[in-house]
């Protein structure tokens, strides 16, 4: 790669001669890494003129480096990183007159909060690795449908796209994927909605964040599900605000639990998270009764209602939610894959328009290209047949990892009638006084990848026990391996 | 298209035997515009299997629905929306039964604060459509390189990087990125940072979004330029932070006007925004003595360092920051397209890793393909051929605008020897006493988009003579008439 001469400057603050400060930097970058071997620098004359420096100055340096290795002369074509000039260990370090001084302030003190180590646990990077990935919420490469995905973006890169893809909406969405969401989307799950009670996110999570953010401060209250999506109970720590922590049975969240001083009431009727319960229509009204009697806003995360298989997916919440109280998240994260980072919101008109200004204040709109990439995919009807391809596969799954679990005496959490049909996890609980942690960080080494489930829990009462088997990213011909592994792991544990 | 038998649902809640509940359900669905003209209903079978009736009663429903002219029957294939069934308007309501009683919630009190209505002004989605838009900050297609971004979108979308495109990050970015701009970009800027040093962010507004959430609050103090970008002081109004409001001078911002009590310094060195004056090395060096005396962070926006012409580029303020005191933000919007909405931060480690935390909390990461597609399309060298064209057809157009500009006889504003060079914008101003709104808006009607200048500045004082002309998506071609209008319009608004 030729070296661009605008990355070159020198250090006004730099001693020594100009020919020792030309020497210096080359050699900085060369050992910083950001000069590779074979990498061929600027001519004399080129260089010279940016520094501002004579040629002969640019000329002597260049014959300095050569002499120690730094570079190699070759002939009329100039001057290159020697193919034996020192190796830096790995990239890293600016050069040390930047980086000695740099970072002097307290950052503490500047900073007003801390966001860092919350109740989020972290996932590894490499679960790929992994020979019995029991990961949750990742995308399985051999069930995407690739061929047409490209097609649909090599669609939206058209010149006829252009200004979809790559204009300012400013605070606005993709017409077309607004469109395609309220006329096609959201009817499958009886809501009936306008473009104007919807907002696109940039995936779920934003759309927890935004809601928590309009309706949240720390004067009021939310009601969450235990155990719940531990994101969500980050979000709201920071909102500050009080929190009813309601623990879940086996129809899902108990209505009549919830506080009178309630505020905002988050649920996941459709699958509870992490226990995947359905919650019956009985006590969706119920629950739909308490919160007009106590004046709260309901939120419903419908992470994943499209993984339904077994049973048809109930009707949403908000599709007999008759006085606009309810508030709808969907995502394509796990019907198409998180990376892509698209979901939305549905909601009151009222309610949109201000969560569109929060967005476009923190990050104006999801890219358009990715809209419009959706768009096209959804429309063309390549997304439904993604989801029913999707739904087989997991149902196969399903049914081997049940089994493997009967075979090994493994205990699915019991959840009633109603629970367990559809989802791409299985919550399950370990021998009681078992920490699951430790026997998940030791089936690492076996290539096995659990979800421990406490993170799952409010503080301070988190039953240790429990853990998630996601399969939607284990091919079903590794299961029964990884489940003998995981019931070896629980029995040694338990000596 | 055949309309999927998932998206039927009966209201529970509904009056009327269930033929007449169906008839509705169906007429609701013509009339609302979701189901169009030839769409193909579920046979009566499947569409009774789904919503649990007898076969007969769909059958009895659609014999009156063809009867009443929504549906028609085609022999064997089924049934069909009528050519001739009642058109909706356009598409819009959802049907009566939830229409009428949604929304009964007064969001005022549910809602903590308000977004709308902050200073941001709202700029037409049709731009495209006036013959002259001096319009600023959005794409020109007859500039962009579409050939050479589509394939690297495309490689960006094959197997080999599925795992990049598709996978969850958490936190993090793409590594192949945060190297490119580690290794290549900021070192153009004379900036050495290590890749924990760099945060991708979804545009350069969610970069500051992100820089004022960490480090103001209502006790703290903020200074900003007058005038500054106006969307900077919507974030800071939801802060609620104290404002130190310096006006800029021909120099840019004063340092010596800053207040002992100031937390966080924004400022824009490279070009002023939106009065594209270069700050000189002395009063850099000036500024960043200030800040260490009164104990500040500096954050640096370099929004359009790219479209330098005519100039070098001066070194990024950050790049003499030796005490790790400037937070740099950084943009593709301006050199790649708005749409994209990728931008980067720049700062201390102990800083960007709470930014980093912060951003997973709102919204995990900006979406994979795009960061590797920006990826492939830097370290291919097309960015930097996709500079050089840009500069130079930006600097042709400057040279039309100025001499249209001359002729007939508007005001540049006066920036002193170091203003002027390069960007995408010139800063006007119009007669005194002129207020340049009712002008612009009356221009439209004529084809030609120009920008008002007040909403750059802080209310209460807000002078209304002045506008911006950009030139980033005006061919040179047709700048000379619009100015023609322009000046006839300030004329006309000066009798």
């Amino acid at each position: 790669m030729a070296l661009s001469v605008d990355t070159f400057f020198l250090n006004p603050e730099a001693q020594g001669t100009l020919q020792a400060q030309i020497q210096e930097l080359i050699a900085a970058g060369i050992l910083s890494g950001r000069f590779g071997v074979g990498d061929k620098l600027p001519s004399s004359r080129k260089l010279a003129k940016h520094l501002g420096v004579s040629r002969i100055t640019v000329t002597l340096a260049y014959t300095e480096l050569v002499a120690n290795d730094y570079l190699s002369a070759r002939g009329r074509s100039g001057y290159f990183v020697s193919d034996s000039a020192p190796v830096p260990p790995s990239y890293a370090p600016a050069p040390q007159h930047l980086r000695d001084s740099a970072d002097q302030l307290d950052w503490q003190r500047h900073l007003t909060r801390s966001f860092t180590g919350g109740d989020t646990p972290r996932k590894p990077q490499d679960w790929r690795s992994y020979r019995y990935p029991f990961i949750y919420g990742q995308a399985d490469e051999t069930l995407f449908d690739h061929a047409n995905w490209r097609l649909c973006a090599l669609r939206a890169l058209g010149q006829k796209d252009f200004a979809a893809m790559t204009g300012d909406y400013f605070d606005q969405d993709d017409p077309l994927l607004l469109e395609y969401i309220s006329r096609h989307t959201l009817p499958r799950r009886g809501i009936l909605a306008r473009p104007e009670e919807i907002l696109i996110t940039l995936g779920a999570q934003n759309a927890l964040w935004l809601t928590s953010e309009l309706l949240l401060n720390r004067n009021r209250k939310a009601a969450i599900e235990d155990p719940c999506y531990y994101t969500l109970r980050d979000q709201l720590a920071h909102r500050r605000c009080k929190l009813d922590i309601i623990p879940v049975d086996d129809a899902g969240l108990p209505p009549d639990q919830i506080g009178d001083d309630t505020d905002v009431i988050f649920t996941t009727p459709s699958h509870q998270s992490p226990t995947t319960v359905t919650m019956p229509m009985a006590r969706r009204k119920a629950l739909l009764a308490r919160a007009r009697d106590i004046g709260a806003v309901v939120v419903e995360d419908d992470y994943e209602f499209e993984m339904s298989f077994g049973a048809a997916p109930s009707p949403a919440l908000k599709s007999i939610d008759a006085d606009g109280r309810v508030i709808y998240l969907g995502s394509f994260s796990k019907s198409l894959f998180p990376g892509l980072r698209l979901g939305y919101l549905v909601g009151s008109e009222a309610f949109i328009r201000q969560a569109r200004a929060l967005r476009a204040n923190v990050l104006r709109h999801p890219p358009g290209h990715i809209q419009r990439t959706v768009a096209y995919f959804l429309s063309l009807g390549h997304y439904d047949a993604q989801i029913r391809r999707t739904a087989r596969v997991l149902q196969e799954r399903r049914e081997v990892l049940e089994d493997a679990i009967a075979k090994h005496g493994l205990t699915k959490v019991r959840l009633g009638k109603h629970g367990a049909s559809g989802g791409s996890s299985l919550w399950m609980e370990g021998p009681a006084h078992l920490d699951m942690g430790p026997v998940a960080r030791s089936l690492r080494s076996k290539g096995v990848f659990i979800e421990p489930g406490a993170p799952f829990f409010s503080a301070p009462h988190q039953p240790l026990h429990y853990y998630r088997l996601g399969y939607s990213s284990i091919p079903a011909s590794r299961i029964p391996a990884g489940i003998a592994l995981l019931a070896e792991a629980l029995r040694d544990a338990g000596d």
